[in-house]
């Protein structure tokens, strides 16, 4: 391990984190809120820790692969640290595992929460709630290789690192224009998603929903998140766009260079869309069928938003999908796992690896029928390499074991008997693996993870940032040999 | 495909079945039960059909591997269809898709059943529903090799795809002697247990027992299982042989044969008695804490027969697990997954298969820590190869491709509510295919297969013939790639 280099990335990580609380800090002075002393202290801890970090900056910045990965892990753990103490100074959640949660929660834009009266939190508090998904949304990293002056290829594995899915695209060939141009993107469709609420929501809920749709975050300032506006327009505007954040950043690229032929010929974007019209057609069905709704126009509204949401892992609820039929929750359920698409902010498998290792399976057949003949797979037309298919299968393997894993500590820690539980322990594991926020439980679609112990809650937190760093970075952390010098 | 061979094949397979259905035939003229008509009409059936296909003998006997699966997969559909019939006729179970379900879920092993009352039945009947599993349990196209007295190679890849597992170990040079020699091991092991079960049973039901055991069905003679007796000797007699009959054979022949040291050496029995030890351990951990049971002997004792049963897909119940602490629960359904050893009579994944899985998963940590290391991937200390690795895999996704699919249609079809309906349908279709027999769900471990509807039952079906045949020989009866001259 290369100390210093890492000790540098970890302290420029402090001081941004410093300078994006700031913002939150502002809100409390203005609005004279009693958080005010609570942002404060953390910002100074940020500073005063942050500075001697930076102020001796290692000549040789070459970040290998581990190192970039391990750098960060441990740079998502401290900021979710320093990110909870508002929580715990505020007296907005005191305890200590809670305000860790929820910050965790915040930063991997999963969205669960732990608070029972979302309603009652001063409005800094929120802010910054919802404000730490949408820095997590993008990544912290690339946020920093966007702002440092001469950062290059060397970030390389840790922009890998944070981006979500089974390759990266470099939009251009320097990796600061990259990070530049996909925030562009960010800002703007956020800026453009509060302008369409505004039309009906109050301004600063404008932009707390913005920010936890643009991030697939999915924190509510209500204890019934969505369903508490019970708005056509604003569940129409959501679902629209939980569906473009869930789409890769290079596509809007392309748009925007007027390259409409590429477009078409993405294959993750046209298998995505396929299975969100397919989803939302067949739940729309069932809700019909079984006359949950009784009008087409209202089922269509709730299945086209929460198939949205779970796809996306934003974790809006609208309805109350838990009392919807089974086959509309198993449904959603699998969208859960399916996830949005790589490079997007969206969590899940990701569609390109859900696309690789169905082709994985049916080629498993055929292989069968003909032994002798090589069928390789294709993505976008270009053969795979064979070291890609296993490597996403093998993902998918040590994914399903964090998950059997996850779910059989938080159920041994966390007595519960009966289906309802047995469901509720399995669905909240996937949940947080995924990044989404709400499960499936007696608690219906409204349950928080209040009801869990702190050593579940402490589970849900690693599943929580195994899902959003896609397992390595956080599994290096674990082992011995990562702190050799 | 060569038509010929394939007729000639299930022109035996019926002959045999013919020969099989004349002990029940038998016991129902011996007994003068009213079901002798049912089992004379349908033995009478086999022998008509059978005779004029086996009658041409084809001069080419060379079976290719697609014609040895579909041959199988037709095999096991025909035995299935005419072994409903006795059900049909003699008036035990007048629909017929319920017959033809419980003719599957006794030659696939699973021991699910959609009987409402099953003490109600004729002696000629339990035996036959019982004999179903012991014929399915090793195999009929392993007993056909087995007495058919020309038979070598040519019939290898037929008892590929009836063998569970993903390697098939030949025991000896000539696949006519592995044949016998695995038909003789089941034989005495067999007769052992029912002498064992007779000392408290009475000797119809020790058969009746035995039977379901040694083939890891599952099917009892009573309403609530092995619970009805009530027996901790029963139980622990049963538990002992549940285990034993998921183990590879191989691992009883080596054993006749003094071979200690490579009992030993077997990495999958380790595997497997570890896993088992642990799951009991932590069960019945569960089952004191949470104060299920009063004695440690009592919480040994239903922990070790729950375990022993879900691990070797046999399907019997002593207790009601569904009524055990969730951490109990998601440990007997994960054992479901993992199912007995290759070369047993168990179903499942197989422990091998999840061996490989697991080593999978944890070298991509290892190629992500350094990625130009070449970690292989070894069982029994033997370097593996990476089409085997990668067959497993791509086996794996596409064995979760059919439940995801399964469940889907099972829940589109069966309109049920809320997280217990969830639970029922997910584990119903989890206990199919891996030919366990019960699942969880508000039924309790009792309830059965009788509250589907025909779609759901006929999905069903095909899932335990999938889970028995390992997918692919009954996948080809699709394609009609298959049935091209």
């Amino acid at each position: 391990m290369n100390y210093r280099t890492t000790a540098y990335t970890t302290g420029i990580i402090m001081l941004v984190e410093a300078a994006l609380m700031s913002v939150p800090f502002f809100i409390a002075i203005c609005l004279s809120e009693n958080t005010v002393f609570a942002f404060g202290i953390t910002l100074a801890a940020l500073i005063a820790l942050g500075i001697p970090l930076v102020i001796k900056k290692p000549k040789e910045l070459w970040i290998k692969p581990k190192e970039g990965f391990v750098t960060v892990a441990l740079g998502w753990l401290i900021m979710s640290l320093f990110g909870a103490i508002p929580f715990i100074v505020s007296g907005a959640i005191p305890n200590f595992i809670d305000a860790f949660f929820e910050a965790v929660s915040g930063f991997t834009t999963t969205g669960a929460t732990v608070i029972g009266d979302i309603q009652a939190l001063p409005k800094s508090i929120l802010f910054w709630r919802a404000f730490t998904q949408w820095i997590g949304g993008m990544g912290v990293l690339v946020f920093v290789i966007a702002v440092l002056p001469k950062s290059d290829t060397k970030f390389f594995h840790m922009f890998r690192a944070e981006s979500p899915g089974p390759q990266v695209g470099k939009l251009v060939s320097k990796l600061k224009h990259t990070a530049l141009i996909l925030y562009a993107i960010y800002v703007a469709m956020t800026i453009l998603q509060i302008i369409l609420l505004s039309i009906k929501m109050p301004f600063f809920e404008s932009v707390l929903y913005a920010l936890a749709t643009a991030s697939t975050g999915g924190f509510s300032n209500m204890n019934l998140s969505v369903a508490a506006f019970d708005s056509k327009y604003i569940d129409t505007v959501i679902t629209v766009f939980m569906i473009l954040f869930s789409i890769n950043f290079n596509i809007f690229f392309l748009i925007l260079l007027g390259k409409f032929k590429d477009v078409v010929k993405s294959e993750e974007l046209k298998v995505f869309l396929t299975i969100i019209i397919v989803a939302i057609g067949a739940i729309t069905a069932s809700l019909l069928i079984n006359r949950v709704y009784q009008s087409f126009g209202e089922a269509l509204r709730f299945s086209a938003f929460q198939a949205a949401s779970m796809v996306s892992t934003t974790g809006f609820v609208a309805a109350d999908y838990t009392k919807w039929p089974t086959a509309a929750q198993f449904l959603l359920l699998l969208l859960m796992f399916i996830g949005g698409s790589a490079g997007s902010t969206a969590g899940g498998l990701k569609v390109s690896r859900v696309i690789i290792l169905f082709k994985s399976g049916v080629r498993e057949i055929k292989s069968t029928r003909s032994p002798r003949s090589v069928n390789t797979i294709r993505l976008d037309g270009k053969p795979l390499d064979y070291i890609v298919t296993h490597g996403t299968m093998r993902y998918f393997v040590l994914y399903l074991l964090i998950l059997c894993g996850s779910v059989l500590l938080v159920s041994l820690s966390n007595p519960g008997f009966g289906s309802e539980s047995m469901l509720a322990d399995l669905t909240a594991a996937v949940s947080c693996l995924n990044n989404v926020g709400p499960y499936f439980g007696a608690l219906g679609a409204a349950g928080n993870f209040s009801s869990y112990g702190a050593f579940s809650k402490l589970v849900f937190v690693l599943d929580m940032l195994f899902g959003r760093l896609e397992i390595f970075p956080m599994l290096l952390l674990f082992y011995p040999k990562t702190w050799k010098m």
